[in-house]
C-alpha cells in the first residue's frame, strides 16, 4: 500500500499521489515565476516549491486537482518540506479520487448524524426542539459535510458536525454529574452554536471565508437564522431568547467576537466545553507528529505555544 | 414662574413640584428605613433622603409620581443634594402633569420625525429604503419617543430619534465634503443603528433594561430585525448584508460590544459619528452646570474624566 | 424543625441559632461602636449590624461562637440583611454544636476519601503514584477537611478534596473519550493541584490566609513539597518534572498566578477542568438563591457578572 | 499622454518615467548586490528589484532622481510589483521634472493657504489669533508644503495644510450645529495641532524623521513653540494654556502619545475630528485601488483591517 | 514633651495640638452638617469627624489653622481614626507655629540646597549647566520648599529638592560603577526632571493641583521652560534637545504620562532611578507604622499592594 | 595582532579565525542546501551564509568548532553580515583554543568569586547565610561559569555571577543611603535570584534551554532548591520563607513570570536593581557599536526600542 505523505522521513525519496490544497504563484529572486504548492492527503499537509513554472503549469496545478509527485522530504526550520523533482497531472488511468486524500472525521458521516440526531430528539422542550430541528434540516447537507474551521481545529470534512457531537458527549456526562444543568439548552445550544459556518465558509474542501461570513460572522448569522426560524414557526417564547443568547455569547468575551458575555449558566458551560474540545483537537493533532522528548510546532489557537511530548512513558 | 430644581443655589430654600424618577428604600444606621429619592424636572435631577419613612410613605412616593417638596439645597461631595423638610403627594388641584417635568429633545417630536423621514426618503437604493422604512414604521411609536440610553447620553424623551437626527446632519455635511461616501448606506445605517433600543429598553420614562435587552443587546436585536424584514420583503441582496454589517460593527470593537469591527468605509464613519455626537451630548450637558473656571463632575462615558470650563471668554 | 437562615423571606421575623463567621467592629456616625456580624448556617450567610455595643459584647460575639438571634430579614441593595433585635450567647443547655451550622461537601468526607483514593491507586506509573500518595498521607487530616478557598468556590468543610474529586470524575470521562490522554498525569496532577492550600489557608473554619500562604502561594508550596518528597523518596525522573509543571501551570497564565503556561497536553486540560468545576460550583451556588425570571448577585470569580435564571421551564 | 504607474494592469508591459522615492541595497541569495527601488508618480507607488547592480548603479539610482523604466507589472502576494527589464537615468532631453511625479493635495497650495488664512482671521480672541498667526508666519514655507505624515495619511506635498483645512471645514459645520462650541479654540487648535511636523519631519519629499522629531515628537515641539511665541508676544493668559492643552491632548490618550487626555470640550472634539479626517483619507486612498466586490490591502493606521468595497451599487 | 499624633495607640486618650491639613463638610444621615478633618503633625496624619457643626465651626476649623484637640484614637477598618471629644482654636498664648507640625525632609533645606548645587556645578558641559542653573535660580524659592507630590511620595516641605538629591546620590554611584554613563546628562536631567511641580502644584503646604498643572502637567511645563530658557540664553545645541527628551520621557511610557519613551541611555536610567527612589520613600514611610509580623496599609503608588514587615530580625 | 570580527568595516576583506556559535541548515530558492553560520569572537557575533554545502560541510561546520574564514563584511538591512569566500577547519597547527573567542565577564572569574563570597560572608543572619552558602557550593562550578541568559543580557561566560556581583554593588550603596533596608535579605536574595539558571540553561557555551528549564523555569527551580536545602539543613524559620518570596517575586509581575508580586521591601528593591543592571548591560552593549549621531539596533529586552547615541559630547 502506498505510503502517506507525512509518513516519509526527512531525507527519504518520495513517489506518491497527492491532492493540491492550494497553489500560490510567486516571483523568485531571479525574476522567474514559481508555485508554492500545498500537497495534502489523509496524513496531513506538506508544502513544496515548483521552480520556473510555465503558463501551462499555472493552469495545470490548481487547487482540488490530484497529482503524482516525485521528490524528497527535507527539513526547513523544523518543518518538513517537499523538494519537488517531478510533478504530473493524473488521469483516469491513475484510478485516484479526491476522497482518498481528504482528511475526514474519525467516524463516518452517517454515524455522526445518527448520534447527533439522537441528542436532538432528546430535547424535551418543544420550542427548542422545533427550532433546532428546523435549522439542522434546512442546512442538512452542509451541516454534516462542512469543516468547523478553515484551519486550527476540526478543519476536515464533517468537522463541524463531529465537533458538535464531541461537545454533546461531554455535555451529556456533565449534566449527569451536575444535576442543576438544563440538558435541553445544552443540546440545542451545542447543535446550533457553529451552524453559521455553513454560510461563513465556502464549502467542505479548500475552504475560504465568504463575503457574508466576513461581514457578519457565524455568530450573528445563527442569531439571524434563529430569528427567522422562530418567526416562520410562530414561536415567541423565553427559551428562544435564551437560545439566541447562548449562540451570541459562546465565544465568551467581546474580544473573542461575542457581543454579549455568557449570562446564563448553560451559556457559560457551552463556552467552556467549546474551548475544551477545540483545545484537545488541536493538541492531539499537533502531538501526533511530535516525537517523544521533543516539542510540537507552535499552535496558533493556543497562544502560539509549543507543547512538550513527554518521553518517560513512551520508551520501550 | 416656578424656579427649576437645578436653578436653586446651595443654601437656598426650595418649594417646588417634582417628578420622582426613582425611589429606593434603605436602612439607616439607626435601623429605621429611609427613601433615597431622585427628583427630576426639565433642568435635571437632584437626590434627597427621606428619613424614618412609614409603610404608607413607601407606597406613596414611587417612581413616576409627582410630588411637592419643601427643603434646602446642600452640597455633598461637590454635588447638589436636596435636604427634604416636607413632602406631599399632588392631586388634581395641583394642576401638574408628567410632561411638565420630563426632559425632552431640544426640538419637538414632530419636527424630529419630519426631518428624519426626509433623510429616509433621500435613500435612493430601493432595497435599503424599503427595509429602513419597514422597520421605522414597525416601531414608529417607540422609535420617536424612547431615549437613546438609560443615562450617559440622550437619556430623555425622544432622545433616540434626536440622536439619530443629529448624526444624520453630521453625515449630510461629510458626504458633501468627502464625495466618495455612499449617502444611502450612511442614512440607512444611522437611522437603524440604535433602533434595537426600542426592545432593549423598557420605555421612554424611568427607563430600565429588559431581559431580552440584557441577553441579546440592541446590536443583535437590530440585526435580527433586518433579517426578518428582508425575509418578509423578499429582499436578498448585498446591500442588506452591508447594512447588517454596519449595525453589527457600529460600536467599533469587540470590547465595546460589536461582534465585527467596521470593514466597510461607511461603517467606520458611522462609528465615528456616533462617538462624536454622544461625546458632544455628554459634554454640553455636563458643562451646562459647570461654572467657568471650575471642573465638571466626572463623565462616566468619557473615561470618567472631569472637564474644565475655561473662564477667559466668559468674564464680563 | 428550625428554619434555616436563608429560608426566611424579606420582612419575616427570625428566631434562630447561628454560627458567627466574622465580627468586625466599626464606629457609627454617632461615634458609638457597632459590630458587623456575619451569621452562618448550612443555608449560607447573612450579615447584620449590632448597634451601640459594649466592651462585653465585643468579647462575647466573636468568630466561631454560636448565638441565638432574634430579628427580621430586610432587603438592602438587593441583598438580604438581618435586622438584629436581640442576641445572646448559647450555653450547653441550647444543645447546639458547630457542625450543625457549617456547610460541608454534598457527600461525606469518608466517601470523598474512598473515591479519591480509588483514583490515586489507579495511577499506574510507580513514581507518580508514590509521590502523590506520600503527600496525601503527609497532609491527610488537612487535605480532607480544608475548604478549596476562603470564599468564591468550594469554600466549605472538605471543599478542597470534594473539588479535586469532582475534577477527577470529569477527567475520567474525558480520558475515555479522548484516548490520547495520559490518565496517570491527569489523576496525579488533579489530586495534588491545590494541596498547597493546606499551608496557604489557616484551617477548615473561619478561614484566612497564612503569612507563608500570602508570600509563596499554594502553587509554589506544592512545587516545593513535590521537590522535597521526590528527594526523600529518591526519585529523579522526567515524570516528576512534568508533574511539577502541571502544578505550576494550572492557573493557565502569568496574570492568574502561574509562573509557566501549560506546555504539556494534560497540563492544559487540568487547567480547563479546574476552571469548569470552579465555575459550575459558583454558578449553582448563586442560582440556588435566585428566583426564576431574575438575576443572581454578581459573581466575583466570573468577571463580576450577574446570571439570569430563566423562568420558562420553572413555571407550573 | 503617458499612462501612470498604477494604471498598468498585471501582465502588462510598462514603459514609463518615474520618480525614485527610495532605493535600498540588499544582498541576493547568490551573494550579489541588488536594489529595491520604490518608483513613484501621481498615481501612487510600486516596488521593483534591480538585480546584479554595479557600483555605478548604486550611485545612479538614488532617491529623488527621475528614471525611465521598461518592465512588466506582476502580482506578488496580492500587491502589484514591477519586474524591471531596463532602467536608465534621464537627462534634460527627457523634459521631465519632479513635480510631474509627486502626489499633491487635491487643491492648489494657494487655495489651501487662502481658505486656511480665512479661518485664522475668523478667530476673534486677539491672543489666540496673534499666537496662531505668529507661528504660521514663522514656518509659512514649511507649513504649506510639508506632508502630514511619512506615510499612512496625507503623505503628500501640502498634506499638512490640506489635512488642517479639511478639519477646519468639519469644525465649521459642527460649531453651527452645536452652538456651545468655542470656534476660536477649534480654529486655533486645528491650525496649530500638527505644525510641529515642520520640525519633526525632514521635508516635503522623500520624507524621514529628524533626530529632534524622534526625541521630542511634534506634540511637544508645538507646545514649546507656543511657549516661546507667547513669551515673545508678551501674552500670559488662560487661553494660551488651554491652547497648549489642546495640542498636548490631541492624540487622545497616553498610549497614543498625548501626555494629557483632553480635559476641555474643544480638545476632545479636535481629537475626534483629527481621527475622522485621517481615517477618511486612509480609506478613500485604499479603496481607490480596490475593485468592487474585493478587499483593500490592510490599512496599518486602522488596526490593520482590510476593508470591503461593496459591488451592489457599482455594477451597471 | 508632647506626644505626636501617630504615637498614640488605639484606645488611648489624646490631648494634643495639631495642624488642620483639610476640612471637608458633609451631611450626616440625620441631616446635620459635620466636618471631616485631617489632623497633621510631623508623625503623619489622622482623620476625625466633628459632628453637628455650627456655621462658626465651619469658618473656624479651616485648612492651615492650628487647633487643640481632645479625643481618643480608634480603629476603623484597620486605620487609626480620631474620635473628637473637644476641639478649640489656638491663640498666641498657645505658642505654637505651623512649622512645628509640618513634616519636612530629613535633612535641612540649606544642606539640601548646598549638596544639590554641588552636583549642579559638577556639570561640565557649559550649555547643560547654564540652562539648569538658569531654571533653578528662576524658581529657587519654590524649588527648595515645594513637596514632590500631593501625596504618595515625598509629600512634605522640601520634598521636591530632597527627592532630586536622593536621586543624584544614586546616580553618582552608578556613574562610577558604569563608566559609559554621561554624568552631565544624569545630573542636569535629575535636577530638572520634576521642577515643573513648582507650577503644577499650589505650594508647599495643603497642596493641590493648579489649573495650569492639570491641563499641561509638570512634564510639559519643564519642557516649555527649557525651550524658553534656551531661547533666552541663545543656546541651540543637541544637548538641549537630549535634555528635553530626558524630561519628556522620565515617566517611562505613554500610559504613565510621557509623550516619548526613553530613547537615550541616561533617559532610561533616570526613569529607573526615579522609580526606585519613589518606591523606597513610599515603602519606608508605610513600614514605619507597620508592626513586625503584620502588613502595611495598601500603597496606591505600588499597585495597591500591602507589604509584609518580617518579624524574624526584629524580636528581642 | 589579529583584528577582531566586529572591528572590520563594511566593504573590508576579512581573514580571521572564528568560533562557530550556531550553524543552521536551510534550503535555498534553487533547492540546494546552505548553512547559516553565526561566527563569534570576543568582539561579538556576525552571521554569514555558506552556499551549496556538501554533506561533509554539514558535519564539519558545527557549533563549538573553530574555523578560519576568508570573506568580506557587507551591510544587510543595517546589520553587518559576512560574505563567506572561503572556510576551512582548524587543526593543532593553527594554535587556537575556544577561550580565545568566547566573550567573558569584564573581570576574571576568580575576582568575581572572591568579591561575591565577601558579600556572602557579610550576611549576618546564620540561617540565610547557611542556605545561601550551601547552594552556591552545591552548584559552584556552574554558578561561576554560566551566562545569565541565552542572549539579551550578560550572555557570556561567567555572566551569571558577574550580573549578581553588579547587583550586589548597587545594593551595597543603597543600603548605606537607605538605612531601613535589611542587607542580609538583599545579599542572600541577589546571590540566589538567578541561580536556577544553572539548571534552566544547558551550559556556559552555545547555550540553550533544558527541558526542565522550559517546564519549570529558573524561578521555581531556585524555590525548590531552597526548600530542599532548608530541609537538609533542618532550618524552618521565617527568613527562609521571605527568601523564597524574594526569589519568586523578583520578576515583579505575573505577566513577567513571577507567581507572586513583591510583598516585602527588599523583594521590591531586588526586582528594581535586577531591571536596572540588566538594562544598563543591554544598553552599553548596544551603544558600543553605535556611532555618535545614529541609532542602535532595536533592543528586544527594552520594548524593542532603538536608542540614540548623542554626538554633542563625542566630537573632537
Amino acid at each position: 500500500m502506498q505510503k502517506k505523505l507525512l509518513e516519509y522521513n526527512v531525507g527519504e525519496a518520495v513517489e506518491a499521489y497527492a491532492f493540491i490544497k492550494s497553489a500560490q504563484k510567486g516571483i523568485a529572486t531571479n525574476g522567474k515565476p514559481f508555485l508554492s504548492i500545498v500537497f495534502q492527503d489523509k496524513s496531513g499537509e506538506i508544502e513544496g516549491k515548483l521552480w520556473d513554472v510555465s503558463d501551462e503549469d499555472l493552469k495545470r496545478y490548481i487547487p482540488e486537482s490530484i497529482v503524482s509527485v516525485v521528490g524528497e522530504v527535507q527539513n526547513y526550520r523544523g518543518q518538513k518540506q517537499m523538494k519537488i523533482k517531478g510533478l504530473r497531472e493524473t488521469s483516469a488511468l491513475d484510478s485516484v479520487s479526491a476522497d482518498q486524500f481528504l482528511k475526514t472525521a474519525p467516524i463516518k458521516r452517517d454515524e455522526i448524524q445518527q448520534e447527533l440526531m439522537h441528542y436532538l430528539f432528546a430535547i424535551k422542550n418543544a420550542n427548542l426542539q422545533r427550532v433546532t430541528h428546523y435549522l439542522v434540516k434546512k442546512y442538512e447537507a452542509e451541516y454534516f459535510s462542512y469543516p468547523a474551521a478553515m484551519r486550527h481545529h476540526h478543519e476536515f470534512v464533517s468537522g463541524l458536525s463531529f465537533h458538535s457531537l464531541s461537545m454533546l458527549r461531554i455535555a451529556d456526562q456533565l449534566q449527569q454529574q451536575y444535576t442543576e444543568l438544563d440538558a435541553d439548552l445544552l443540546y440545542a445550544g451545542i447543535i446550533l452554536h457553529d451552524l453559521g459556518k455553513v454560510i461563513e465558509l465556502s464549502g467542505p474542501v479548500a475552504t475560504t471565508y465568504t463575503i457574508t461570513g466576513n461581514l457578519l460572522g457565524h455568530i450573528s448569522i445563527v442569531s439571524n437564522e434563529i430569528a427567522k426560524a422562530a418567526a416562520e414557526l410562530q414561536i415567541d417564547s423565553e427559551e428562544i431568547v435564551v437560545l439566541q443568547h447562548i449562540i451570541l455569547s459562546h465565544h465568551g468575551k467581546g474580544e473573542w467576537g461575542s457581543p454579549k458575555p455568557p449570562l446564563v449558566m448553560e451559556a457559560e458551560l457551552i463556552h467552556l466545553i467549546d474551548q475544551m474540545d477545540a483545545s484537545l483537537n488541536m493538541l492531539t493533532k499537533a502531538l501526533a507528529h511530535t516525537d517523544p522528548g521533543t516539542y510540537s510546532e507552535r499552535i496558533f489557537g493556543l497562544d502560539n505555544r509549543s507543547f512538550y511530548n513527554p518521553k518517560y512513558n513512551k520508551e520501550e
